[in-house]
């Protein structure tokens, strides 16, 4: 993840309808009437507008521009995961901050492919919407930056170059859980979560640093972001023979998972096992649970995300906006001591 | 809730051009140039014209239709509550048969009041889906059928006249966990859920009736649909003077709302109190929570949804389908017996 330090990169632009007409070779006015149905626009100029019109993804609804008036324009929210509470409380943040202004939010759920999020993003174009956040995104920066070009981005949990971005330090985070699990007397500490994409990958490098910065070796194990594979990735490493102490997951979804995986095994947690997890959602909370957890103030996000998504629908151009909120670590009781 | 036994209602029709011409006075012609944004049509023709579309909920889109053939149309889902996990495993059964359709679902959020709703479905309604599909729906049967003049509509979880539906047998469901903590021998069963709307009353007149039945008197707590009010609700009901042995709750994020009342005031679940949830949600099934639940198959009933939805975008018309699964009981930790 790039810091707030980053070079402000100019804003995408949204493409207009002259952008068209240059790509077609044809007049601002010829567009206009092929785009609207309208006759006299000859079928070769017509399919040569269309073409050009779908290449440069660009987008319109001649029934949208008359009754702009009466209807507001929709915010467009895709998230990762319907199964992970972070999305719902970045959601919630969101939709505060949208509704204050008469404005409604739909919705793109995503798959762990960037092929799959390609498509349900383009279900959220389709849709109209007048922006788009992406909380969790997959999708690589030049791709984001692309779809850019036909309406104003904001991404959440992510800053990326160029586009409007809101996330916690999540190097930060990585580093707050490890010490933490250090400062507990714990010197076998894993670190659960994807390798793949390596899109997020600044919590395990906090990890890391703080690990080699007490002078022990980071053990990371590949996971995926689902309770299920952290499960099948936990119970291969508890019956190995170095078992670690503690595990770190890169969310609470998966720390569940671990915590699944143990109990299964007959490991009480914390005595046999302490286990840290991210973005201290509900489930964490519940007592029979208390999961300590790394708070990365989500719904917070969302009202960061929901502001600037709102300025972008009224006010194109200008420098995209980076911010990088602080996260805290909630301790409960899933961490014990070791001597 | 109407069983599957009721007479079926014709399907309510889309609204057309032409509805919005005789509406309007006019020729469909006129209407059509009109809706495009084409010249030679009065301002006065305009307006009349644009006013009976609204009046009518009509809606077209120009590029749409000439896009057609390259873009399939989206499912709009809409969903109460992005907290509850039983909507969550609705809508990945009803992507599973949209994908394999290659269409797009496109999501709206709900808040608990029909106003909010209203809103939100307005919001999918512009996001230009090809139909909307209602899970947990507070809006009362004439606005949907409202609704289904625009666009073909389907329920989950309610079945309702007239209109595509599939739920499971929430009756029958209510009338299962009862019976379960009768048969541990509990003869203090207190039922939690709300009373507002009457919109799913079933799961409360299964209890009732089987409490009935043994000859013991129904006790019905009015409590919100979340966890928080559920657990306000509990804390009180709790220490009052006639603390019931059995709570039966009207959906799992509930349940976990009453075992969190429980345990703050240091009962255990279940020697001090049984409790039964609802949905079967992934919350239930951790090892440290085992909180019995109904199962009402909601993956099932995603794609039973999807699959009507779907066949409604391609083909309008006909009589309005009704189907009722069967739920069962899945037996778990948070029941105790009582002699």
């Amino acid at each position: 993840m790039n810091k707030s330090g980053a070079q402000p990169a100019p804003i995408a632009r949204r493409v207009t309808m002259q952008d068209v007409a240059t790509r077609a070779g044809v007049s601002r006015a010829l567009v206009s009437m092929a785009i609207r149905g309208m006759e006299g626009v000859s079928a070769e100029s017509k399919a040569l507008i269309l073409d050009a019109a779908a290449e440069l993804g660009y987008r319109h609804n001649a029934v949208a521009a008359q009754l702009a008036a009466r209807h507001s324009k929709s915010l467009g929210f895709f998230l990762l995961d319907i199964y992970n509470e972070v999305f719902a409380d970045i959601f919630t943040g969101l939709r505060t901050r949208a509704e204050a202004r008469d404005t409604r939010v739909v919705l793109s759920v995503g798959q762990p492919s960037p092929e799959a999020e390609r498509r349900h993003v383009d279900g959220l174009l389709t849709a109209q919407v007048g922006t788009v956040v992406f909380a969790g995104t997959m999708l690589p920066d030049e791709a984001l930056e692309f779809i850019a070009r036909t309406v104003p981005v904001v991404t959440v949990t992510r800053l990326v170059p160029g586009i409007d971005s809101v996330a916690c330090d999540d190097y930060l985070g990585g580093d707050l859980a490890t010490k933490h699990l250090l400062e507990a007397g714990h010197r076998s500490v894993a670190y659960f979560g994807p390798l793949a994409g390596g899109l997020y990958p600044d919590r395990r490098n906090g990890y890391r640093n703080a690990m080699e910065q007490a002078g022990l070796q980071p053990r990371v194990i590949d996971a995926e972001l689902n309770q299920l594979d952290a499960a099948r990735a936990a119970t291969e490493l508890l019956q190995s023979e170095h078992r670690p102490t503690a595990i770190f997951a890169h969310n609470d979804i998966m720390a569940i998972g671990v915590m699944e995986a143990a109990a299964e095994l007959g490991l009480d947690i914390p005595k046999d096992l302490s286990v840290i997890g991210y973005d201290d959602t509900r489930v964490s909370r519940l007592h029979r649970v208390g999961l300590t957890s790394v708070n990365q103030q989500a719904s917070r996000l969302g009202e960061i995300a929901g502001d600037l998504a709102l300025r972008r629908m009224n006010e194109q151009g200008g420098v995209a906006q980076h911010t990088l909120l602080t996260p805290h670590l909630v301790a409960r009781s899933t961490v014990g001591t070791v001597s």
